[in-house]
């Protein structure tokens, strides 16, 4: 955890409404860091419908296999999150660490381990020592409260800087449901499911089958359309919860992805994914510029992420940006290598609104001193026109600077 | 370029001898460089054979589009290389560019354009003004001359911080036979094809076709193993030029590439190659360590450089180099992410020889201490046991620095 907050931090943190039917409370269980809280523990009224993405890597954290099991259930009675050890590389002794884990949580909750959900950060490789949630997690059921979101977004920080929450108030029928999100993540981020963590909570009555298929979409074009590094965590979960509680209240029971009163929710849920995404994003270790790549024109959509993540992920494009030199060459490069459909005579490429290159060379009207000014601006759109197609695509991510090497070469994370 | 050589620069420059066929100059152009040479030119007997493979970007440079189309013919009497700009995405003038340059050689060489071969490397967009060439090829053309390799290799450098030459002495039959190479590259480095610039000359007599499949296995498991940073350039181009003036001493003609007498040259040839390719590495922009990854047991070769090539680009795996830590919790991460085929319970990890994770954990021998020593060598070497069939493969790379950012953030290259 850093002592210096981003200094693209969002400058509004919203209040955080309270979630019918989820408490929360956090903990220090000094499983790394000294000082701080490292455990967040959810509990839920019975009925809460979950649904989950997670990480594609084939080296997934014991927390990651655990929840994916445990989802098919389709409820959850609590949810236990620790941060400085992820659980990753652990062998027999991660899957041990979690069954212990859900044991001890679900003792505490008076449920079965089953309905508990798992998610752990840190360190890849050290043995996570379940038994410090032992004792923890019996004070944690009996301190939950509806309120203190802010600090249970806190307590599953690593290398963040800022704790990173979103929320939405929106209707189902004439009933008023509340979204919250939390998420953690700032390096190791190149999400290709869900970011390394995050959470959202409702009290809106929906099916688990219907929250899955909304949170499958959902990440689409928010978590997984934000890099920091190009490197994909093996703890990488999104975890959705809704209790129903808003059902008390007259909100109808939404069964399926298609009813139309859901629409409504489905875009205030789609915003607090792309609100925390972005968070995310602009908590990049060491980030100093936020990066916004728009690819249009290109075959598909599917060929516009593909050239937008060669980007966003191109160390001489993020160098570029945190020198502050709009250097269209190398986006030429990043598209060129990206091996999709491109024609270098046909490509536009614009930095911050200003065109630099047109149709294959120097845009004509290109202004150096005009393009620099606009590069010291603490967020940077880089637009791609290919000129082939309908494709479009939007990627966020930042800057590459010494602070990353920094960050990273001395942390052991 | 920089004034401060690569600590990981080769402690021996070896004598290059003279290639019958083939006389160099290099002079000083004024394109972008002041004090220092920035045009190679190297003429070729009549006869001698050419063959090259290129980047495969999608937005290749103009001297690429060139050089692909005068292939065919099979014949090179000359090659003209610029260092300072890389005449790529420069539209039509960049097109017209290279056969101006190609029609000033011509005539000072006494040839056809089509017989030129170029190759320009430096600065993305920016026009290249041919007419620098005027007057200057006439001049080279005078002082073309057997030696001088090494002062050619220079004139070819952009960030690179020494010169790169190998070669190697051969019998075909009975007959001795030379082959010298010369390469450039330290950033923008992930050859799909070759680095930025590589050039190989031999006298021995061997046809085209047969060069040009030579070149093509050749780089395999050279130049497309090594990456600096995951970005290929616009620009790569490796040729080579076999002069055939050793038939002159009774070396016979090779024309078909299973020739028996051509063996021990294709092994010589592809020590070339892997020479300069590892001096590539070795002036990776900023370096400190050169990382060599050896993936085995993968189901296929191609699936283990897969698996090579996500670890040898992870920032992550790469500044925990940097950091001196021998962080292999990253090194499965990158294992996890690369989309291959790969058990984490099977998977066993070594840092220069000394085992750290074995079976999906942290090996029970491990002693931090002893491993932390092995990190302060200049030479990490990074295995992968996969444990799932037989494939294998090395990819050489560098570790990640803030020198890499500050080069890249500070120098429009």
């Amino acid at each position: 955890m850093s002592t210096t907050v981003s200094p693209l931090a969002p400058t509004h943190v919203p209040d955080m409404p309270r979630i019918a039917g989820v408490r929360l409370a956090t903990a220090e269980a000094g499983i790394r860091y000294k000082n701080r809280t490292d455990v967040l523990l959810a509990l839920f009224d019975k009925g809460t419908a979950v649904a989950g993405v997670f990480t594609k890597s084939k080296c997934p954290s014991a927390a990651v296999d655990w929840c994916r099991a445990k989802l098919k259930g389709g409820e959850a009675r609590a949810l236990v999150v620790n941060s400085g050890n992820a659980n990753a590389f652990t062998g027999k002794s991660g899957k041990q660490s979690t069954a212990l884990t859900a044991t001890i949580a679900a003792k505490a909750a008076d449920t079965t381990p089953a309905k508990i959900f798992l998610a752990s950060t840190g360190v890849i490789g050290e043995p996570l020592d379940a038994t410090k949630f032992d004792g923890v997690l019996d004070s944690l059921v009996q301190d939950a409260a509806p309120d203190g979101w802010h600090n249970a977004a806190r307590a599953i920080m690593t290398t963040d800087t800022f704790p990173k929450v979103a929320t939405a108030t929106v209707k189902i029928g004439k009933t008023e449901v509340h979204i919250n999100g939390m998420a953690k993540g700032a390096g190791m981020i190149a999400p290709d499911m869900a970011t390394m963590l995050s959470f959202i909570f409702t009290d809106a009555p929906i099916s688990a089958g219907v929250l899955q298929s909304l949170l499958k979409s959902g990440v689409e074009d928010t978590f997984n359309a934000v890099t920091i590094d190009g490197d994909t965590s093996t703890s990488d979960t999104l975890l959705a919860f809704a209790t129903g509680a808003a059902a008390a209240n007259g909100a109808p029971k939404i069964t399926r992805a298609a009813d139309p009163r859901l629409k409504a929710f489905t875009k205030a849920f789609y915003g607090v994914l792309a609100d925390l995404a972005e968070q995310v994003a602009r908590d990049g270790e060491g980030a100093r510029k936020l990066i916004e790549i728009i690819v249009d024109g290109a075959t598909s959509k599917k060929s516009a992420r593909k050239i937008a993540m060669s980007i966003a992920n191109s160390p001489l494009v993020k160098t570029a940006a945190a020198g502050e030199d709009a250097n269209w060459g190398r986006v030429v490069m990043a598209v060129g290598k990206a091996g999709e459909p491109a024609d270098r005579d046909k490509l536009s490429i614009s930095f911050n609104g200003i065109r630099v290159a047109t149709k294959g060379a120097r845009d004509p009207s290109y202004n150096e001193a005009e393009v620099s000014a606009l590069m010291k601006q603490p967020k940077i759109q880089i637009k791609v026109s290919l000129g082939l197609g309908k494709g479009t695509d939007r990627v966020l991510t930042c800057d590459l600077t010494k602070e990353y090497v920094a960050i990273n070469g001395d942390y052991r994370s």
